[in-house]
């Protein structure tokens, strides 16, 4: 059974409506992608992902990855190594970077929505590529001419592939605590130390892995400002081994085709990356396009398990319409389609899936304007957004992914809970995207303690701007009331929580710790409801009949009266302060 | 490590709180049920879930069971058939039933207590016992006293196990489409016909295991006025098999050590239970008790999730408080309780859950009420009670659960993800609830559809009155005001959206479905508000430093400012009606 198809026309959709043509395309850097070589790109890549790394997906999650403590090796399931080297013959691990090292040099944005694709089909699977970039993009930033020579077109091409070595036991989200030393010997230093939860640490998909670890030079001053970013890669470039292993996989809830690795740096060959004490950089470097990613697995599985749910409500038939009019006497039930609540639950996750994906694109496009644009001011508007709104995708895409998932089940009932369908596993591999790269309230964190302090408030201002143009676009159309009425009581309302928020905190830096997460959602929201007007304007010209048209504007008209409620509850959350929350006696708990 | 210690001191509070004692104790039939001697039967009943269920409960997940096509039958993990025998001998299965056929004659409402403990430490192996108490109700209320005679004793003491057979591959929710057959043949029935997620439709625990089966008479009427009920045993009162085998069993996200199995019916050997086509009552029998249980899943999963991260979060360092004052300088990072974000997880699911656990009290204790007051009166008004929340706490108890052990991960972080810690199990075993005995949607139509209905609304007054008596008895004191003042303005809000719902479903049955959901929620919001409303004036009389009342009056703070503000939004998704839900073109999903 065919259970998904990747969502081209909407990604399409998005890419339109959200400026490729006018604001990326148009970028000398990317005058050879136009919108038609960027879609046939697209499809070439999901064609991939759906005939060989979907039917990967099950039995990796069956099989699992093996560790050898013999000889510290990694196996992987069944097929993943021949699935990896075709996906890298094909260039899909290439896709963004630039020529000199061998990259496609085509935007961000196209091969960040593609990554959708491959994620529904094969979560685990995604997690090596994704690595991977990450580490390119701290060289790129952070690396020297010869590490870049060394490096970047092994990387590049997917012949070899990266990892993030980050937490140790004592330390996750406090990197400050980091304690793995790095010694300097001639040219380069000695790393001793161990690492957990390194994804991909260790596997037999590639002939190396470059490492980049955060460790601790011997004169480093105490906490985060005493952290140096180093290389270590698996084998040195004499093709010796050098002296860091695996010690082991953890057993997780999901993606267990995606190693996790403890990794033992025992006197490890590395080089510095950047300047010594200045390791975070390189980390928020590789951190930063890694958060939308993980903003977009909440989208690539509610999309999978949504797909899948419906297959399943389109053939099922129990109970009777409760309009006898709709009642289909020819059988002795009706399809589960007729009963409101199977539509409230399959316009839940549609309307916020596919608002996410609006969300991501627009995201993503100005990523590619932030890096590209010689036009200071729209360099910076780009930069802006992008900044104000990576912790809400990354937030929120998780939190409401794993949400959507979890609504796709019900959907389907029992048979959704069992391993016959998809979904179960789309649920446990969902899970963890509100944990790493950042927890959720880390995000949460970064929106109200940094995002909203920098410039003096200088990226709400960008953001709030963006909307009132556009509820300004559509001031003379009665048409777009339904959307854009909603989405300015809301973004009053926003705008009033944080001067609100702003009062209470200037003075008691606990209550934002209190309420940052509820902030977080609110904010979410309104952004969601700005996308939806977004797109309701794009269509809304178009021929009454015109199907996208139709489906857009009642997943925008349900995103409204259904969802967008919540916001307010929100902005109630945030009112009441910290009181019932940190003036409590732990103790007690 | 320890990770789980039963909530005894809770459960004790409740059963005071709720009246114990006043109602219960005091009726003729439990005489030799003071709550000390109850609280004896508990602590005695907890130890064993302690000490023998919770150290299978992880082997019994990775292991799973086995099942083998050659014989049919199915292996049960290692340590559960010696445990199960163990639950018996100490008389732990046969707690409420009365001393006729050898039970213990105990309130219902102390073994429904008792059984978020047994949930807690293997939910799993609490299902086998769960399924035969469903069968004895059923066999109470509707067997012929030859049945009873057969089945009851053996049931009652574990011997036997039960089972109900209700789902068919096309048919779960809307059992009307039930298709199995039941042929008279002599003195009794032959059945044939495919019932599916059979809890512990086989297992080697006990000797013999009977089947309630709901089948149709050949002279039946089409749909749900044509299902009867019968009891299949697995052996026959000679000794010889009866043709009732499992063909398979499913692989499911959690519970893997309970069987959910596929009963194939092969011209197996029925008894009628109860009327001919009245088979629908046995069904409501033991479908009622079971959903109270349900609902104590989400509290026993939640409970012992919350207990788990709590301990980790004891443990572990993360980063400074954000207030300098609290900053421990004898270490390098504090303790993560310091963090609000951590507190406000915590409080979340400690204050829903201690709810939850307030509310099952309340109405179990109404249960034995119901069945065994001679008041008139009181026996009508407890039943009210019970009819009219059995639905919220299946449903709000089971969503809230599951939310709750995904909150409690995400104390945790990374390790909460990960198989070292528990907490990745329950969230998996917890989901399940909100799908069986009854979809939640389906309890949610209960409610709005039937409950509210019932006597012109009579439940719905009686459950008002409770709230009203309350608020008055807390008039003048103004140390009540925090929580007494938020009850009244939602219960306000509730009995306007209910007035408002009726007014729009009457015109129009499908916005009943599609609001059906939304309004159990809000209505489970308020209900656990009156409870924290109880919980709290039980405790405001006592010394200032009084630990419980302390830790009750703390999180019934928390619970009126930061959980019950979701109620409006529900209260707004309700005046929502159906439009955005219903009318819209399905083939553009």
């Amino acid at each position: 059974m065919d259970l998904y198809t990747p969502p081209i026309a909407d990604i399409r959709f998005n890419l339109e409506v959200f400026g490729y043509e006018q604001d990326v395309a148009s970028l000398p850097a990317f005058a050879d992608f136009d919108l038609e070589t960027a879609m046939s790109l697209l499809e070439e890549y999901s064609k991939y992902c759906v005939e060989v790394l979907h039917p990967l997906n099950k039995s990796g999650d069956t099989t699992g990855v093996r560790f050898d403590p013999a000889d510290s090796s990694v196996t992987m399931p069944e097929g993943f190594k021949e699935a990896y080297a075709g996906y890298c013959e094909n260039g899909f691990g290439s896709i963004p970077w630039n020529a000199e090292h061998g990259g496609m040099g085509a935007p961000f944005a196209l091969s960040t929505l593609a990554s959708e694709v491959m994620i529904a089909c094969n979560k685990a699977f995604s997690m090596c590529p994704g690595l991977t970039a990450g580490l390119i993009d701290a060289l790129e930033a952070y690396g020297t001419p010869a590490q870049k020579e060394v490096y970047l077109s092994k990387l590049i091409s997917g012949e070899w592939s990266g990892t993030m070595c980050l937490t140790e036991p004592q330390c996750g989200t406090d990197l400050g605590l980091v304690s793995t030393v790095a010694t300097p010997v001639g040219d380069h230093f000695e790393l001793t130390g161990t690492k957990i939860w390194i994804t991909f640490g260790e596997h037999d998909l590639t002939e190396n892995i470059v490492h980049l670890v955060l460790a601790r030079l011997p004169d480093a001053p105490r906490g985060i400002k005493g952290i140096s970013a180093f290389l270590v890669p698996k084998f040195l470039e004499d093709g010796s081994r050098n002296p860091v292993f695996c010690g082991g996989t953890d057993h997780k809830m999901g993606i267990h085709a995606s190693p996790t690795c403890v990794i033992n740096l025992e006197g490890a060959k590395g080089w510095l990356v950047g300047e010594p004490h200045k390791g975070m950089r390189s980390m928020f470097v590789m951190m930063n396009a890694a958060r939308l990613n993980v903003g977009i697995e909440g989208v690539a599985l509610a999309e999978a398990a949504y797909q899948a749910s419906l297959k399943f409500a389109k053939d099922r038939r129990q109970s009777r319409a409760l309009d006898a009019k709709k009642q289909d006497r020819e059988h002795a039930a009706d399809n589960i389609l007729v009963h409101p609540d199977v539509r409230r639950m399959l316009l839940d996750v549609k309307s916020t899936t596919e608002g996410l994906r609006g969300l991501v694109a627009w995201i993503a496009l100005n990523y590619d304007v932030m890096h590209h644009s010689t036009d200071e001011a729209v360099q910076q508007k780009a930069e802006d957004l992008v900044a104000l709104l990576t912790p809400i995708i990354k937030s929120f895409g998780s939190e409401r992914g794993f949400f959507n998932v979890s609504t796709a089940m019900q959907v389907m009932g029992g048979a959704g809970y069992t391993a016959d369908w998809p979904v179960e596993h789309y649920l446990r591999d969902v899970r963890i995207a509100m944990i790493y790269e950042g927890t959720n309230h880390i995000q949460a964190l970064d929106l109200v303690g940094r995002k909203l302090m920098m410039g003096g408030g200088r990226l709400m201002r960008v953001f709030a701007g963006e909307i009132t143009d556009l509820i300004k676009s559509c001031a003379d159309d009665a048409r777009m009331a339904p959307f854009v009425e909603p989405l300015k009581a809301e973004s009053k309302r926003l705008n009033a929580t944080t001067m609100e928020m702003g009062g209470m905190a200037s003075a008691d830096h606990e209550v934002m710790g209190a309420v940052a997460s509820a902030y977080l959602n609110q904010f979410a929201l309104v952004t969601l409801a700005y996308v939806w007007a977004r797109q309701a304007k794009a269509v809304i010209d178009r021929p009454e009949d015109d199907p996208q048209r139709r489906s857009k504007l009642q997943l925008a008209r349900y995103y409204m009266e259904l969802v967008l409620p919540e916001a307010a509850m929100y902005a109630q959350k945030v009112k009441a302060g910290k009181g019932a929350v940190v003036d409590i006696d732990v103790d007690l708990l």
